[in-house]
């Protein structure tokens, strides 16, 4: 890493497992480095798309730091003490990168397993989110305009309306934690968007803000130069519910992209092309009679006869099969899975 | 093969596919292979039970005879030309079996791929059948007292009753073909049998019958000493159609064992004990409110989340999925995989 005046950094956090696509991630290959929807992996296209910035850092947790490499070639690599959701690493990266490119650098942190429809536009609006937050030292969301009243999406009420140095913005008006779904519905009306989980910051308006939050033993300790001590004193949180929601001046900026968090088998629905029967497939199969299911196997031939809205994969020695509709389940699955070792 | 006087001869059919049980039965590893139910395979299982018996042959087609030692350690083996369905199997095993043993030989045909609930009544009831055919010279069928009016198996009409030297036995009235759930119910309530494709009979009696009907093209053939030309001379053609169902000395033998031909994976439920969702399970797996499931596997861990009434089937590279009521169409698929090669 080499400092520098007005640095954009994109931080692409790549810590997290997303467990709901078990069994294609499991404890050791988390769903950043599969290939979901195209032929590299999450993670790669990410790190393509992230040139936009001036530098690329990725963030991940020890377990996954040896193999950041495949898929990232060249690209630094930081590696978090130890994996506690998004708040800790955020926090632990920023003072990082606030030591490697200076109080000027701008940091636009992007999660690697989200899907984003058009990368040009991507790269637009992520310029103009590094603007807004040199320009105003707000802390800076990226929002999504819904396309359907989705209730695993936690929402953004924008504010005023402002802008800076010619970029668009709204201050936020509220964060809004994911809603039911007749709440979603209102949601969607009122124009609110969709929290996409992608940030710009400046190190002092993050850190003085996350100083202020549950997060400020986790401060003080990388202050006092001390990480190791600074992850014990604090939970896993996520920076949404430990900083942004607290947080006095943040601002929005519209996504001028399409967006998916593919959170869970049913994503899958909206980001692949679906057969004549409404399957998407990923991988060899044969399907009879077979309606809107999402089929997704390794090296494996999955046959369907007379099912509809399934998820099926099979992934490595492991087997799922879950209704579409309560894909978001697989949690559950994993946890019982993680209890006897065996995620 | 050693020839004797009235000797009994336990010819076990093992030339079948069974590959409605895909994809646990493939095209090199038929269902009699695979441990249903059990520790050792279903004709090893059958072989055991076949003690009844003087003498154990075990007819199969080429491609599976290499393989028939590994269940069935030191049984004569008897090698078909081809796999041409029952019929001609038995035919030409019979014609075998007669030069082998002489004419005053029984032969009981077992087939290898079926569960039997009590292999001491199922001895008792082969020797009483194996006598009946020595007696009266008739094709002697065993009938099952059916549990359910089920639409999967062929049903004998049971004529006049009749002893021979002890041995109670029914003059068949008739064949029924598979019928339809109405026609099961009404078999049901005026005390059909289900046919159970196991037989006994004398060569002459069975070779008699078999020159007078489709199959008498082989039956030269096999006296002339050319098999290869009989088989070519023949199509596939069950026994039950070529023979039995136009010969006019037939009785039926009653089985005082349970019995399934384990034609589909919906059979598992009645074999398997089933958990206290109603899943019957053989392999590793795990379940979250999944009820009345079909779970089968080898070496692969299959999980069930908000699912019921499935079977899924994870075997080698292969996966399956199909409602248990729609089992049967396993038939179609199978048909799929052959065209393309990949059964």
């Amino acid at each position: 890493m080499v400092s520098g005046d007005e640095t954009t950094v994109a931080l692409v956090l790549a810590g997290g497992i997303g467990s709901r696509l078990y069994p294609a991630s499991r404890a050791d290959r988390p769903k950043q480095f599969l290939p979901i929807g195209g032929e590299e992996s999450l993670l790669a296209r990410t790190v393509e798309r992230a040139d936009f910035a001036d530098e690329v850092v990725v963030a991940t947790r020890p377990r996954f730091a040896d193999e950041i490499g495949d898929h990232a070639p060249g690209a630094d690599v930081l590696v978090e003490p130890d994996g506690k959701d998004t708040g800790p690493a955020l926090t632990y990266a920023t003072h990082r990168l606030r030591e490697a490119y200076g109080d000027d650098a701008v940091i636009v942190a992007l999660p690697s397993d989200h899907y984003v429809g058009d990368d040009d536009a991507f790269r637009g609006t992520m310029a103009a989110g590094a603007r807004v937050a040199r320009e105003t030292d707000r802390l800076v969301t990226f929002g999504v305009a819904p396309e359907r009243p989705e209730t695993g999406y936690g929402y953004i009420e924008p504010g005023t309306a402002r802008t800076a140095a010619g970029d668009d913005f709204h201050e936020v008006g509220a964060f809004h934690e994911k809603p039911d779904a007749e709440t979603a519905r209102e949601y969607v009306e009122a124009g609110y968007r969709w929290n996409s989980g992608m940030f710009a910051w400046t190190p002092a308006a993050f850190l003085d803000a996350a100083a202020e939050s549950p997060l400020g033993p986790l401060v003080e300790a990388l202050d006092a130069g001390d990480p190791a001590a600074g992850f014990d004193a604090v939970d896993p949180v996520s920076v949404d519910y430990a900083v942004l929601e607290r947080a006095d001046e943040v601002a929005v900026v519209d996504a001028a992209f399409a967006w998916d968090d593919l959170g869970s088998w049913d994503a899958l629905d909206r980001v692949l092309e679906p057969d004549g029967d409404g399957n998407v497939t990923a991988g060899d199969h044969l399907t009879i009679d077979a309606a809107d299911n999402v089929v997704v196997s390794d090296d494996k031939h999955v046959s369907l006869v007379g099912v509809s809205g399934l998820a099926v994969v099979a992934y490595d020695d492991r087997v799922l099969v879950v209704p579409k509709g309560e894909a978001q389940r697989v949690r559950e699955l994993v946890s019982l899975l993680s209890e006897e070792g065996s995620f």
